[in-house]
């Protein structure tokens, strides 16, 4: 009886779970990818996406498209329900798949905190769902303040908030003013743009917590030249669809929350039995691997470790790097050598605020402004998967760049059924909440 | 006190509404355009969205791009829920909106006769959603089928089966046949793709009816090489989302059914009081005003009008200069001049069969093959809208007749409650419906 090839199951198709299954393309194992969606998405551009500068096909790449040469490799299109390390299986939506090896990349989500209001009120950032839902939710909005004579209405619809100082939020807040103050303002000629409010909300004393201060000083000037207030200090309580109210009670009267003030690992790890720590993060050794259960790694976002005393931060490269190491350590373990610890090479900050305006930080070297701005440009058309959604991405870009236009201002189906009942096309809906 | 400018109302931005709304540029009137979608949308090319060619924002344009310019429009995004045309005004989901000329150009939804199982199972080929909708349902049976062991559900996974031979379920069969054979054929290396099978049912003896006779014998042939099976004199009866059943007793398993067997006007017509002909479509006088409303004007798919004896056939070229004489003929009231009757000027036929294969008629002269597919080829690019589109047409039409690829095969989210509840991912429905 010839020797079975080790059967490696890769939980997640992005940045981790894509990339170790590349690094085991020449490896002599069998691996099965699986992912709830057939596509790989490129997360940092999900903003894009919302302010409908590119389109959902721009950033998605299908998964079985980057792995066609790859021979010992098999996709499954399936959610993860749970797993049964004893046995050395996964449970999904489709079956149970039993495992030599698992590597768990199955990313994170929008994390609410517990806040139901806002889960089920307002829209969270982590996905193309949210994503399409965001840009239709806003050019639906402008479209209903153009029907609309009651004044308090009005101001909710033109007030939109976006609750995180982060990244996302920060490039989210920037990608907005410019969508509404350089292209929606071209589109609603008779519309009196004066009383529309973007507001950023941030609980913490500054931006972006991950940079150095000077950079976040930048950002926040950026902000506010772009008409965007930013709040510190605040931190939301409730939303009920029209009014948000904040922990000192003040109350803010707005048809659009954006939450992009948290993430954590995955739901379905709490169901699987593996130690987590904070954000429901799996905790694992330097070697990636779950204590107990030494053929079971997590990478990503899903992955708890501490180096230098600090967590890991939740973003692609951190990803990318462990993916590397997990299929190493697999391969030394078949080998039957002994494994790697991982180290953290971090190659930098970077965050856009849009036209010719980003920060960056690489290697102790600070940018910002344009030159920053061409280095965001540069690394994410880069990372980018794809000649063809490059050079769509660079259209669309050069489009907005040149004619400061839009080029996806589409509302189209969202499954979100967050967005779905929204008050359209009643409109009434709004007015009658804020009257009672 | 001045004059007040007469208010034209246009409903509908389809081809029809389009066109009047820009033929009023330079008019003294006021126009309100209304539409349920913030898009015009480039019906021809909604099978090439179904077969993942393109993307939804390619044959779909923002109304208010097209109309930044003209001064005299006002866009509203609303749905027509009514009419009152004895008061002139129509009803809208945000309220009546009254005019003093009326333009329908509603234009015609999917038509399904009666048969509630084909409605409810079945998927239409008349929206954006619809196409979303078979696009995302065709690459999940293909993810489907490779988890599935059980002979019967695979089959049934595997048979593809459209419901009319005209333009629409021609060009849907041809393209669907490429993007199976060609494409998705590299998709799933290990699958066998002997038993996959595309039928295209007709209730008459040929295709195309509304061709010339040879060109359709040609049609057939090109399909046939392409592997889908062509039936005529099928009529299908039921179908609960697994079985078809057709006039003559025979089933057929399939999980797909497009229906392009049918159009018909708009349904919300039948609520307007206004007499309808066959297909719900509104009875007209040769000026296109419905009698006894002369300030109503009816145009496209929506209005029923004999012109030798034989009806308008449902196609944007009556629609675009249906458009043209409305707008003149209110022009004319206006200034008082005697009115024009409808002379209608065909500029042919045209379908494509996929890759170099296309059958035309113009003027008299019938191609077939790669000269009809040039002429197809022109036609299509010169009518959609905006050169950003046209070029990023091109690319994706380009890299799919160079690479043999589709860019567009995501599954996303659709807004179509019909494929909600398909399925997935718990894949025992099909199974115990066929062994009950």
């Amino acid at each position: 009886m010839p020797d079975k090839k080790p059967h490696v199951v890769i939980v997640g198709a992005g940045f981790g779970g894509l990339n170790a299954a590349r690094q085991l393309s020449e490896a002599s194992v069998e691996v099965t990818l699986i992912d709830q969606n057939n596509y790989h998405l490129f997360q940092p551009l999900l903003y894009q996406v919302s302010t409908a500068m590119v389109s959902p096909s721009e950033i998605a790449y299908p998964v079985r498209s980057i792995f066609r040469k790859q021979d010992n490799l098999n996709f499954r299109l399936t959610e993860m329900t749970g797993m049964d390390p004893k046995n050395q299986c996964v449970k999904t939506s489709t079956g149970s798949i039993a495992y030599d090896y698992l590597i768990l990349a199955p990313g994170g989500e929008t994390n609410f905190f517990g806040l139901d209001s806002v889960a089920q009120n307002g829209i969270g950032m982590k996905n193309l769902d949210d994503s399409i839902a965001i840009r239709n939710h806003i050019l639906k909005l402008f479209e209903l303040a153009t029907q609309e004579d009651d004044p308090l209405t009005c101001q909710a619809l033109r007030t939109f908030l976006i609750v995180g100082g982060g990244p996302t939020g920060v490039e989210c807040a920037g990608a907005l003013a410019e969508l509404i103050r350089l292209v929606l303002i071209k589109d609603f000629p008779g519309m009196d743009f004066s009383d529309t409010r973007i507001l950023l909300l941030e609980m913490g004393d500054r931006l972006l917590a991950g940079f150095p201060e000077d950079l976040a000083e930048r950002a926040l000037k950026t902000l506010e030249q772009k008409h965007v207030e930013v709040r510190f200090g605040a931190q939301v309580t409730n939303y009920d669809g029209t009014h948000v109210r904040l922990k000192d009670s003040e109350e803010i009267l707005t048809s659009t929350l954006i939450w992009a003030a948290g993430v954590r690992a995955v739901s379905v790890l709490d169901k699987s039995g593996l130690d987590q720590a904070r954000q429901g993060r799996v905790v694992v050794q330097p070697t990636l691997q779950v204590p107990g259960y030494p053929k079971v790694f997590v990478i990503g976002d899903a992955a708890y470790l501490e180096v230098d005393g600090k967590s890991l931060p939740m973003v692609a490269p951190v990803a990318i790097q462990q993916a590397k190491l997990a299929t190493r350590n697999i391969q030394h373990m078949i080998s039957g050598q002994p494994l790697e610890g991982f180290q953290y090479q971090d190659p930098g900050s970077l965050a856009t605020i849009g036209r010719n305006a980003a920060v960056a930080e690489v290697k102790g070297f600070k940018f910002h402004g344009f030159a920053a701005w061409l280095v965001w440009l540069a690394v994410h058309l880069f990372w980018l998967i794809g000649f063809r959604n490059r050079l769509l991405v660079m259209i669309n870009w050069a489009q907005d760049y040149i004619f400061y236009d839009r080029a996806e201002r589409l509302i189209t189906p969202d499954g979100n059924p967050r967005t779905q009942d929204r008050p359209w096309p009643e409109d009434n809906a709004i007015v009658e909440e804020i009257e009672t």
